[in-house]
């Protein structure tokens, strides 16, 4: 296993000290706790609590985007694995100002599970009130009919952008689950797969792939995608990735759209641009506009080749959302 | 061979078209010219000029740092190859103001030889003043003796950053080439690999590394580095690297350094973290201090596998400079 780390077991904690010693000043473990990280920004006192969680191995999800105007605080577990109710619970207090919190998370089974414990538990013991938006955008992993049953993915970034900018701006708790609901109507997202990672622990590749292969949809931990098919060119990828999210999402002249292409960890910049270009040229002969480019690594798979095509559809309030400031040592809308 | 192109050989053409379609608002080419990327970015119109070039495939290396307190052009060959000298001479001309141009890249055969042309040619036919500073911060690529023949690498985006921060404020041709110099003085870098990388023309590995080695000081072409050596652990790598950068470059107790940590392409920042981490550890035990931490993709190598660290070592003077804001599509310090 070619991995830059000591012993695996101690990957995420060391992980996690790294995030403080680089970025302290304005992050900081929760207690000391090395999988709960909060934000050290200054913010108004009676702010909205936004926070997420989730398995660690997809950097800069979760974690880099606990910053001003993003997320105010977020569990990690081990690689690819949820973290406690507990954790969460400790969390959700630690973010809450009095005016509530929103879980906004991806929808994975073990997560669910243990953020609705969470929620329970400090709505009993705490009187502290929660609201839950689960992320499912990724389209090829539930038809239509099935939509709930989707899971999260790279979306789940503009999601919590639009929901840190609405709790900035002093909107209540219905209201930033309003917007972040409202932004995750709008969202779509459909990937592919060139190769698979290793989680430290395993020490072994999470899936195998041919080396003329490339596989169509595949989930962010390696779940299966819809079909395994001979590897395709760039802009093949494009139109095939476009065509699925429209058919789910349709667009129309005049619209105007932010496109993530998001690598998974191992894709050059190069080829993302490279699909971008395509997407640009297949959306602008649509008569569709579209405004801030969100290209490079926002949601990955460890050292996972490939990459996801995001679409969100705005209007004038996501717009304006998406503009807010936002920044995080991970993320800043700044030069977007 | 798995990359998400279309033809090889159109590669850095549709490179070139994606940066367009996402950032034409910023940057554009010159003259429609899919080789030269110069800044739209509002700047005095007595501005010193500052141009970069080089080989294509290391992103955000060299394109990425035109911009706003940056550079003013750059031009690009194919992947890993030298631009021609009459696109370098194109751009210096397109960059000069007036009070002559900085050429600031990394010391390879072609770049110098066509830069040299390039200098000569906007000289004597459009009497443009010109000064050149090579970056030599790669400490793996010849012993101490031999310091002007090592390679440039990831510390060239420090040498932007200071370069453009100096322009910005109005200093003349030898002040931005001084401030350059100054900062590259202070710069040492040097990296490790674990995989090679597939140059689109090419359509095989740069070179072969066995499954349980790395290989210590290689540079981002695939140049030989030091040694091969069993597989190591993050934090013997952290201490390795810096100890070699230390004995080229002492720091001492009390002194502020930047420390960059960059993934040569497929090296998730995760991994990247983790050795930020030890770096800290063991610096901040000498009294040293770390400030603006750069951990993630700077200069990479397509999707090589592996790390450089890159040590900055700070006065009153370049501090200020790296503090001055800076922006780009592919950078800013806005959350640095």
């Amino acid at each position: 296993m070619k991995k830059v780390l000591n012993k695996p077991e101690n990957f995420v904690d060391e992980m996690m000290e790294g995030i403080i010693a680089a970025y302290g000043d304005r992050v900081g473990l929760l207690d000391g706790d090395k999988r709960i990280l909060v934000s050290k920004y200054p913010v108004k006192d009676d702010k909205v609590g936004i926070v997420t969680a989730g398995g660690s191995g997809h950097l800069p999800v979760f974690l880099g985007y606990v910053g001003d105007g993003l997320l105010d605080g977020c569990a990690v577990g081990n690689v690819f694995a949820s973290p406690s109710a507990q954790k969460m619970a400790d969390m959700i207090k630690a973010c809450d100002r009095g005016r509530g919190v929103l879980c906004l998370y991806g929808n994975y089974g073990g997560d669910n599970m243990n953020f609705d414990m969470a929620c329970e538990m400090v709505e009993m013991e705490d009187d502290i009130e929660t609201m839950t938006v689960r992320v499912k955008d990724d389209v090829a992993s539930a038809p239509k009919e099935n939509k709930d049953k989707r899971r999260g993915v790279a979306g789940m970034v503009y999601a919590f952008k639009v929901a840190g900018a609405a709790a900035k701006e002093g909107r209540d708790l219905k209201g930033v689950a309003a917007a972040a609901q409202k932004a995750l109507d709008n969202i779509r997202t459909m990937g592919v797969a060139l190769s698979p990672c290793i989680v430290p622990e395993v020490g072994k590749p999470t899936f195998s792939i041919e080396e003329n292969e490339i596989e169509i949809g595949m989930g962010i931990h390696g779940e299966p995608g819809i079909e395994v098919r001979e590897m395709m060119t760039a802009d093949d990828i494009a139109d095939l990735l476009l065509e699925k999210i429209l058919d789910d999402m349709p667009v129309n002249k005049g619209d105007r759209v932010s496109v993530m292409v998001n690598g998974l960890g191992a894709t050059p910049k190069e080829e993302l641009l490279i699909v971008y270009r395509r997407l640009a040229q297949v959306l602008t002969e649509k008569g569709v506009e579209l405004v801030m480019p969100h290209i490079g690594e926002y949601a990955t798979s460890m050292e996972m080749a490939g990459l996801s095509v995001t679409v969100m559809l705005l209007d004038e309030e996501l717009e304006k959302l998406m503009r807010a400031p936002a920044t995080s040592p991970f993320y800043t809308n700044e030069n977007i």
